[in-house]
Parts: C-alpha cells; sequence; structure tokens
C-alpha cells in the first residue's frame, strides 16, 4: 500500500489515549518510532533504528479507508486548516526540519537549489523564519516563475557552466558579496550541489535536504578552507509536525497553493498517472469527509 | 621566509602592550587578523578575510631572529612548558579546534584517520576530552605503533578492501554497533573519508581536518540518511591557543613526545632536508635561547 | 554629553576607513570595544572590560553636532530606513540581542513583561522571528493598548495577587497548558520577575533585559524542578545592529510608530522635559539634515 | 518503600526485552518516563509530567529484593564496576548532568559550592571533562579535606564575610581576575548562591545543582550585567547515565572513596541511622548477592 502524505479524521480511540477524541481532525505523521532506544530517548526519534515508516516495505501506506497510528503521530490540525492541507504537513514538516537544521536564518542569505514541491517549501519556511534574502535556483524557468509567486523568493536559473561560474553569477546578481549564508540542495544533483559549495560564505552551512546521486563529486578543500558545514537532514523529529501546523495555522506558510491537482478515492489511479507525467506540483486524492469538521 | 609553528622570548614590547614583558615566554600565533570586521568580532576571526598568515604569500614566515607579532597572538607559556613545547602548540591547537569541532565527546567512541603530527595530536586531544575509545587509522603499521605509545589509542590498519568492508571490519573490531559517534580525517585523501563516511553512527560528527585532495567522491546519501554532519576545520580560534598550553602544562597532553629531531639555527638547512626525507614526526629548529627562563 | 541613540551622516572618513564615504547615513552603535582581547575575540564584545560606551562616565554621548566613531560602529541605513529610524536602532537592537538569547522561538509562546520600549521592542522582535503568540504584560491599562496595536501582541494586565495566582490567570487565558516556552522580563520588577518564573514551562528559558532592582527574592526551587534557563541579557553584541537594520528595513519591526514627540537641536531642553514627564513612548531630537538623502 | 540509588542482578526478562538477559548485573536508572509525550520525544524525558519516579510518592522505592523496571532503565554495569558503585552511578548522573548543563568546560576554572556527595561528584566530573582548576567551597575544613583528597580539587573555606568579600577572597586566592567560567551550587543555600553570583566571570554559566531554600535573594543585577547564564539542574537524561558508568569504568571518577560505610539488608535501619546522625559520606546497604559476577 503507498501513501505517506496524508491526515484524516478519528473515529476510535484505544483505551490509552490522552488527547484525541473521536472526530479530532488530524494530520498524520507516518513514521512511528520505537520511542524507548537511547536514539528516540536522545531526542532524534527520526534516526531510531526501528522506524516503522508508512509505504516503506514491509509497512503499509496511508492510503487507506482506516489506518491505526499511536497518539503521538496524530497531530490535531486547528478549526481553519483543512484536511487538503493536512496532508501537505508531511513535506512541509520536511522543510521545517531542514530549515531548522540550518539554524538561526534571521536577516541571512539563504539559497535553495530546486524549484520542486521541497525546495519551495524549504524557500517558504525560510521566508517565515525571517530569511533576509531567499533565493530559488532552478533550471526550468517556469518552475521558478511558480516559485517567485508563491514564495516572494527571488530567483536564478542555473547555466550550464562550471559550479565556479553559476556560484560567482549567482552571488553577484543578489549583491552576496561573501557569499551565502545558508544553502539547501533539494535536488540531489552534483552540480546544484557543487555550485551551492562555491556559493557558500565562509563559515556558512550547507543542508543536503534531496535525496539523489548516492555519491557526488564534492569540492571538499572548499568546505575545510571556509570551515563550513554540511548537514544531512533526514524526515523529521521533535516538534516539526507540530511546529508545520502552526505555520500554515498562522497563515505564515501556504499549502493551498501547491495543490494543483485533485482526485477522488474512486479515481486514485488517475491521481498516480498525473504524477507520473509530471503535472503540476501537488496532487491529492480525497476522502469522502474531506470537508468534514473544517471551518475556512 | 619559511615557518609557522614556532615560540620565543619576547625582546621588546609597544607603548600600548598592557599584559606582555621583554624576558616572558610566549608562544607565537602565526594569524594576525583585522579584529575590527563583523567575522572578527563574531568570534571567527580564523575565516578573517584579511588575515596576514606567517609564511602564506607575501607575508614572511618565523623563522628569523627578530619577529614582530600583536600582543594578542602570543600566548604566555607557563614556567613548566618548554620553548620546544611551545613551538608545537601550533598543531596543537589545530588538533584542539578540530576536537573542539566535534562538539562533546565525553564517553563517546571516536575515530581518526591518519597517524601524522596532527592525527597523532587529535587522538591525544580527544583523550584529554574524554572520549571513551579513540581508534587511529593508517596504512602503515610502524605509524600505528608509535600511535599506540604515543597517546594510549587503539589503532586500526586499514586494508585496500572497499570502503564499506574496512568500516565494517573497523566497528565490528572496537565493538561499535552502531557505528562511531565522531571521525576526523586527518589525512584529505578520498579512500580515508569514504570508509569514515561509512564508519560513522547515525547522528555522528565527521570533521575534515587534513588538507587534500580538493575534490573527493563523497557517499552524499550516507550522509542524508544517518542525519550526519560534515565540518570543515580551519587554522584554530578564539581559545584554543590558550587551552593547548593548558592541556600541555596540565600533562594531559604530551608535545615532548612528538619531538623526534633538534637542529640549530644555523643547521636550519639539515632540518628541511630531514623532513623532506619524511623522518620522525618532528623536527625542531632550535634559537641559542631555547632553555633561557624554563623550568624544567 | 548625554545620548546613546543616535544615527547621523558621515562628514569625514580616516585613511584606513574602506567601507564608509562621506554623506552615507548611519546608525551609531554607541559601544567602542577593545577588539583585542581575549572577550572580543571570541564574539562577545559587549562584555569586553575596556568598552568605551557613549555617555557613560566618563565617555561623552552622542547629543553633538559631530560624533567621531570607529567604522565598525557605523551601520549603514539602506535608502528607505530614516535616521529617525536609525536614532532607533540602539534600543532596538538591545531586544533583538534579548530574542536571540532566547534561542528558536518559531512556534513558541512567549511572554513579556513591561509595555516600555524595550518590551514594546521585544514582542515586536518575537513575532518577527515566527513567535506563535507573543502576549505583553503590564499593569496599565493603556499602555496595554497600545501594544496591541504596536506589534499584534496579545495583552494580559497584571492584578496585585500573589504571583502563583497572575501566573494561573495568564497561563489559563491563553491557553498555554504548560506554560510559555519563553519568558522576558523587561521590568526588573520583583513581582514580575517572581511571576515570570512561576509562568515559565518546563525546560523554558527566561530573559532577564530590564535593569531595575539589583537584588531580588527569586524562586529559585521553580528554576530547578523546571530545569529552567534564566540568562540576563547586556546591550547588544555582534550582528545585532545590522539584524535591526534589517527587521526594519524589510518591514518587519516598526519604528516609526514608537516615535510620539520630536523636537530640534535647540529645543533639546524641552525633549528631556517632556521625557521626565513620562509622555509618550519615544521623543527625538533632531538635527538639520535629518531628512538629508532619505527616500522615503 | 524508600531508595532510588541502587543497583542489582537480573533475575527475570519480559518477552519484549531486547539487550538484558537473565544474569545481567544493571544500575537502576529509577525514573521511568512515558517516553511517549512530546517532552520526552524532544530529548528531555527527565521533564516528563508522567515520570514515575521510585521513593517519590505514590511510587514504591527501590530498597526491596525484587524491582521491576523497564529495559531502558536498566544500564548494564561493565565487568570492573561493582554493584556497590553501580548503585552510586546515581547521585554521579546527577554530577554528570549538572556537569553537563555546564556546556564545554575545557580549560576552565570551576567553583564548586558543598562538599557533600554531589558536590564531590561535580568536582570528579569537572576534573574528568578536563577543566583547568576546580575549587570546592564549604564552611566545614573536614568536608574540604576529603574532597581535596577525593578529586585532587583545591579548596576554599567560606567565611561568614560578606558574599562579595567571600567571592573576592576566593578569585584572588586562586588567580581567577576575571571571576570563574562556571559555578555550581550544590547547597541551596543563600550566601552560598549569593557568593558565586558574584565568583562569576562575565559571559560565565551557574548551575543550580542543589535543592534548598525555595526561594532566595538573588543579585538579578550582576546577572544582568555579567550576560551570566543560570541554570537549574533536575535529576539526569538521555546518555547521563551511561556517561556515568563509562567514567567509572575507565578510572576517571572513583565511586568506591565515596562509600564511607556498609550495613547487610537485614542491618538496614542501622544504616539509616546512621545516615541520620550525618557520618561519613555515602553509606551501602548490600544484598546478598553483592558480589555475583564482578570481577575485581
Amino acid at each position: 500500500m503507498l501513501g505517506h502524505e496524508s491526515a484524516g479524521v478519528i473515529v476510535e480511540v484505544g483505551p490509552d489515549v490522552k488527547n484525541l477524541a473521536v472526530g479530532d481532525r488530524v494530520a498524520l505523521e507516518p513514521g512511528v518510532s520505537c520511542n524507548n532506544c537511547r536514539t528516540c530517548r536522545s531526542g532524534r526519534y527520526n534516526l531510531c533504528s526501528d522506524m516503522r515508516f508508512a509505504a516503506t516495505p514491509p509497512y503499509d501506506g496511508t492510503l487507506a479507508t482506516y489506518y491505526p497510528l499511536p497518539e503521538e503521530c496524530c497531530v490535531k490540525l486547528p478549526a481553519h486548516v483543512s484536511l487538503r492541507e493536512g496532508a501537505l504537513v508531511e513535506p512541509l514538516s520536511v522543510a521545517v526540519h531542514v530549515m531548522r537544521l540550518a539554524g538561526d536564518v534571521q536577516g541571512k542569505d539563504i539559497v535553495i537549489f530546486g524549484a520542486g514541491p521541497i525546495g519551495l517549501l524549504c524557500s517558504a519556511v525560510a521566508e517565515a523564519f525571517g530569511a533576509k534574502s531567499v533565493v530559488i535556483v532552478d533550471i526550468v524557468e517556469s518552475r521558478l516563475e511558480f516559485a517567485r509567486e508563491y514564495s516572494g523568493a527571488k530567483s536564478f536559473r542555473m547555466s550550464r557552466e562550471a559550479p565556479e561560474t553559476n556560484a560567482e553569477s549567482l552571488c553577484s546578481t543578489f549583491g552576496f558579496d561573501e557569499g551565502a549564508d545558508v544553502v539547501v540542495d533539494a535536488t540531489g544533483a552534483e552540480p546544484c550541489i557543487e555550485t551551492g559549495v562555491h556559493a557558500l560564505k565562509r563559515g556558512g552551512t550547507f543542508i543536503q535536504a534531496g535525496l539523489g546521486s548516492p555519491r557526488v563529486n564534492l569540492s571538499i578543500g572548499q568546505i575545510c578552507d571556509k570551515e563550513a558545514i554540511l548537514k544531512g537532514s533526514f524526515r523529521y523529529g521533535p516538534g516539526d509536525y507540530q511546529l508545520a501546523v502552526s505555520l500554515v495555522d498562522s497563515g505564515r506558510v501556504s499549502l493551498k497553493r501547491l495543490v494543483t491537482h485533485e482526485f477522488s478515492f474512486e479515481e486514485a489511479e488517475k491521481a498516480f498517472v498525473n504524477v507520473s507525467e509530471r503535472n503540476g506540483i501537488k496532487t491529492l486524492i480525497l476522502g469522502p469527509d474531506v470537508d468534514a469538521g473544517f471551518e475556512d
């Protein structure tokens, strides 16, 4: 069974459940960690070696009429956050996790590679977290256009030139005299990663958000000379889902505008075809009660 | 003029000098930062873009009878720390900086690649900082033998096998079931870096201490899956020289045992020949007053 | 000579000045640190023991036609930030420093005691930094009214009851079931500090921003049971002025709306009378060139 | 039932236990947290509001022949760590937690108030963590004598003078020209806390480890002027027990030398009398199998 970006309505609760009731509308955090190992107890449950993650074999995904989940993985949606938005709390939590790893971004210059859903959400979160400038980089102009409209980010179209050249061009275009404070790569593509490393300021931070090539050629000499930090980001951890919901509730991040297509549960197959054809940004499959209890 | 690892005796002080007097024995911190730019003022003077670093053109090195240096770059040696040791405070500060970047190492398992001076000093500092296990890795058995005797570190001889294989073998040898908490690379060689990344625990930290290949093929996928952190280390910064001196003074780190050869100032040329022949670990060039004021 | 909140136009630059030119409009950071001591070099120049701070005897204040200042203390104002706003970058930097000490406030509940200039600015900065709720506390309703209009913060009027009672009432009013994540005291008054400590969540952070009573009776047992952190905040440090200017430039924080009175340089005495009568929030003394070079 | 400092031998394991077997010798972490709430999942299980802590009503203590405990609260003892030492891992973990809150103490000057068990253990842990100087403060000379022999700390006997006077005297005695980097209070007594605040360096950290007076008169003005941090410490959290065991195993901290009295389980009452008479430092009650499986 597929599916790990989803939201739903509670239909039944177990005897030990404390803070949820039948009828509650919740976003589903799809990773169930053991909560008892040293990794979990140290505040890094996303790295639990006993993680059961929806749609990661052998575990079933969430594309089902009913789905059992422990209480701590059900994050209540406020009255004005819809189930549609609730389903997209998952990718937003990925972006929240990435931008938290970036540390304090107040007043800083951020460059994000990749104008797909994760890159877009990272740009929105960076804005919400108070970045001074957010530049989103891609090779496809139409995606950059969407990005500019979506989050107010500036955009840069990468050319086929060398990483050093692209990085110089990017930095001079936006007046990053000493480079960017933070670079996020949401592509996993070597040319982006290399350009990002070259665009980084001394003492800057690079977050690898996108899974792509398992191995890349990296300018490790630049990392040393700049005393830069490179961090891998893996899913989401303590408080990320809650902060994501709060960002949507307060209007700081829009999830609605990422939804470009919707299909009913019965038409689910068409949804998959649509995604495989790379149409739009986000495609939703809607259950029958999608609007229940939602106050627009 | 060459030279950036040195110590000496103060022969003259300027009118604004507050805490130094003629006759003081000092270690020389060879990088003079501007102290006024935003980078310096933020506590990262090692990244100052106006750095004047000894023996880095166009700046002269410290291999001279007299050498002018601002007060803040002269770090007083306690009575029981010799000028010989003082000269080696420089590489020790490199190691201190590396191990500070590694964060809290109390009770943790550390792997260090490279049994040269920086690797050896990192192993000694890791022990001093309270690491649970320190394993030093090299391909030359005689260097590992020296390492074991020097710092009490365990040793692992890397084979010519794949990084994954070497990493598994290393971890199983020392009972690092989930991998090492911290990996330091003091070689700059791709096979070491790759082995290190594979040996790393989930959530672990990798410090790149050695300058080597400017570019390497890196398992970025591992960095993401493990949510690991990779940091470049560049020289030394606030408090590193002072902590290095304190580690020597308290006997927590031995610098004496790294000195394998000594030459007089007049024989300086022989010293360079000796180093170029890769003899021993550290070769000193001694001035006439090398023992002045030192209480053994 | 009085004065430490000011902005001006550069009329002359020394030979070593790199990034400023005659005619530049700048905010004046009034503390000149030595930049060479260990404290300065470690990134905490606000704690320099050789600090020369404007209007702190024996140093003259900035209420003068001409005022000499090192380059690093002159922070350029963007075209759309006025000198009026530039003068208030000083208290805004105090608030920026306070809220940075509070750590990541994204999605968190913040309570601020005191609706004077510093409390108001802290509330604006907390909002800009992404706090979920900001509650400002005072005993004077008119000040709370100003606060609500100024930053969108919620407000709570403290009663003359016991700290525990006020704290419970505050937390239940705003649904802080487990208490506030961050409490800022900008009053220095014991009843506020005690109420704040009681309103704090387990693991929360308390920032003491206001200078008031040198000694207070404090529930240290609460600090322990909650494993809370209490931090003193002192002026501003690396990057605070720059971030303050950036917050004004981007419109995230309004300084204009804090200016309730203005006097010409010639009428400076009236300004002091006005302040001593506790009229309004901020009173400005304007020089003849106050609008020079400003693009509204 | 009393008791929360204890160790024992596993006699039975449940079906889901993975890493423990009958016969294993373990230290007992006496606090059972829920592991599922946001506080636990964020890595701060010591602050869990559902904590069931041994001997804290309504929960029974560990002074029993058999005691049920979840796997994650049983920390295995290495072959060379005795059950006697295992019982004292509890107070050692308190000290580990305190010193971890103090941050990096490498090369720093530490002052600890109170030469009771927690103060003594903090001094030993501070030494193990690489502090430059550790000064332990008390009013009873015999306790200071024990302290000097126990951990190699220096000692200072506090007089009945004003906090400022005691602090000045302490700092000048040990050459802390600018004050201590870290102060730990393990007494909870107002004169100690006040002296500690005055002895603190600018930018220093104060850890409140001892529960004593629920309220004290505190020089909050000093906390502000020094931009100091005051942290409450509550029990122990992720990794503290494991690090404590590792410190004993490596010989960095001695627990044996704190045991001044021992009684058999049958004589338990005498043990309580002994403690109530304030004899010695630590009194143990020994079960019949106290030496089982221990390799001296």
